[in-house]
């Protein structure tokens, strides 16, 4: 089968991959029908993570082609949606919401699901099937639950987006547009959008957002708590990972608030006395989308919300290495890669 | 009046200070029945803060002298209690439960309440009457609550302590023991004290703890492991503010767990990456007690918890410097000083 392997900083090359086979009987193997490249397959792309030969991807969907014995809660032919890390779903801290953690956890990334087939381990635990072959243009929605959307949704409810609630979102890559449209859903009163891209902001807006604030780092804050009677956010959602948009989140939250955290942490280091009397709840990781797929599956399904807007270039899976160009050079926000 | 002062780093004197008067009309003066040192006075006293003839003290229990024009919720002759940090008890934050950090919050610590008579600003913000005149045994209790009971409760509240938990208590001192109180109070069904003292592991026992860990560190989190199937603490208490206390606490938390921070950070830098892939929830700083204070002097009066135990030194406010030397030297948990 084809597949996408990256050899190091810049080198992404399409090739042929052995095709997967079952090996446990709680394994599935899917063949993908859309695929994605994940802001994070910037940072080996980059060099700020060192890679070496390594099958990339790990958003998915796709008809599941075969099952293990032991697989009971998906048919062969079933269109499925699954997280990026597989997981149980059984197990205490699953059942506690926390799948990404999941004992048995597997990433998928180490499968590399930028290919013609992927096996997903935990097939149960993992997948979920929609409730019928979906429409074609619903399948970048599909895709998008996979992990941007379920990431940025984790971010709004780790910040506690509520009713009445005024939300900052820090970053507007495709998680951060995506958080804004989960605050919008969860009935946040005002969002605030701090992005300088025209196209993002566009789309921010589509999304929910009430307020665009182009300004970062301390001028950011400072027009937070301008837009805020002094006081910030009451949540706020972290989609970067660096320390200025850690450090710029913390202070855009009024004390008591909630920060939302899922960009990756790179070189953070977070100073102890100034998160101490800041006073905020902070919550974040990888986020568990298990736990919110279902629901997300049926309001795509129900097409009240549209997330596959994210994507801003689709290309043939051939063509990846052309796309981690695209996303590297901030020509795209987000790439669907079809199979 | 009398008060102390604090010349520098292991210099505390008891002298002549002015006698407060009233200076806005929402203030009050109080005459002070018990204080007491806290470990955070310790922080000047080994000259990791820096102090320079400073009032000290910030705990306090006493009976209302005077009463400024606008205040209307205590009156001349009140036993009242207040927290650390004076609130007008209305503002946002306030009113969300944050009155620790109320836009007119106002640091206790400066005007010294380790003294015969302290002004109280946001009179009616800051105090709680007690429903009449104390028996004398429950003043120490009633005191505890002006800061550590209130402290650790929050710790306990921000910790996300319920029925069915498991909790694990970092730290000790007067404030780690009271959070064991309080963990039990609210209900959690195993407590895990950490502690290498024997008689501070019996009053930890005392107030609920199940378990006693008395090893540190990578070995102390090791054994919370242990004694909860591998996967960390529901929650956790931090009651101490080192680098070494609050990486204990993370790394003893499951994925998903909350870590309710109240130890005062000093040099501290919390790893992001390790931060993020923890998966716990993070919260703390300075405790709203005021958002606790009539459920625990409620608690106090109805003689349903005993937060007094915890002082295991009582001496006359004229001897400060010893009660200063004591906890220093760790030959006394935590100080009362009669006045």
């Amino acid at each position: 089968m084809r597949g996408v392997v990256m050899y190091g900083p810049g080198d992404v090359r399409v090739e042929e991959r052995e095709k997967p086979t079952i090996t446990r009987p709680t394994d599935a193997v899917i063949k993908i029908a859309a695929t994605c490249i994940c802001g994070s397959d910037l940072w080996p792309y980059r060099g700020t993570d060192t890679v070496h030969e390594a099958p990339m991807g790990h958003e998915y969907v796709g008809v599941v082609e075969e099952i293990g014995a032991d697989v009971s809660t998906i048919k062969v032919g079933d269109f499925v949606v699954g997280s990026f890390m597989a997981s149980d779903n059984t197990c205490e801290i699953c059942q506690a919401g926390y799948q990404s953690r999941c004992v048995h956890v597997v990433p998928m990334g180490q499968y590399g699901t930028q290919a013609e087939y992927s096996l997903v381990p935990h097939a149960d635990g993992t997948l979920v099937a929609t409730p019928a072959q979906p429409d074609s243009d619903l399948i970048p929605a599909l895709l998008a639950a996979s992990d941007v959307l379920g990431t940025g949704w984790f971010a709004a409810v780790a910040a506690e987006v509520g009713p009445g609630k005024t939300v900052a979102v820090v970053g507007d890559g495709a998680v951060g547009l995506l958080g804004i449209l989960a605050a919008k859903e969860l009935g946040a009163e005002r969002i605030i959008a701090m992005s300088r891209h025209a196209d993002r902001q566009a789309l921010a807006r589509k999304f929910g957002a009430t307020d665009i604030v182009e300004e970062r780092g301390d001028e950011g804050v400072a027009k937070i708590k301008e837009l805020t009677n002094g006081l910030g956010a009451h949540s706020v959602i972290e989609a970067v990972g660096t320390q200025e948009s850690m450090m710029q989140a913390i202070r855009s939250t009024r004390a008591g608030g909630h920060v939302g955290y899922v960009g990756v942490s790179h070189d953070v280091a977070l100073p102890g006395q100034e998160l101490f009397f800041s006073g905020v709840h902070l919550h974040g990781g990888p986020a568990p989308v298990r736990r919110f797929l279902p629901e997300l599956i049926q309001l795509i399904w129900d097409r009240k919300i549209t997330p596959g807007d994210v994507f801003d270039l689709t290309l043939p899976l051939e063509d990846a290495a052309e796309g981690y160009k695209a996303m590297d050079g901030r020509r795209a926000t987000k790439v669907l890669l079809t199979v």
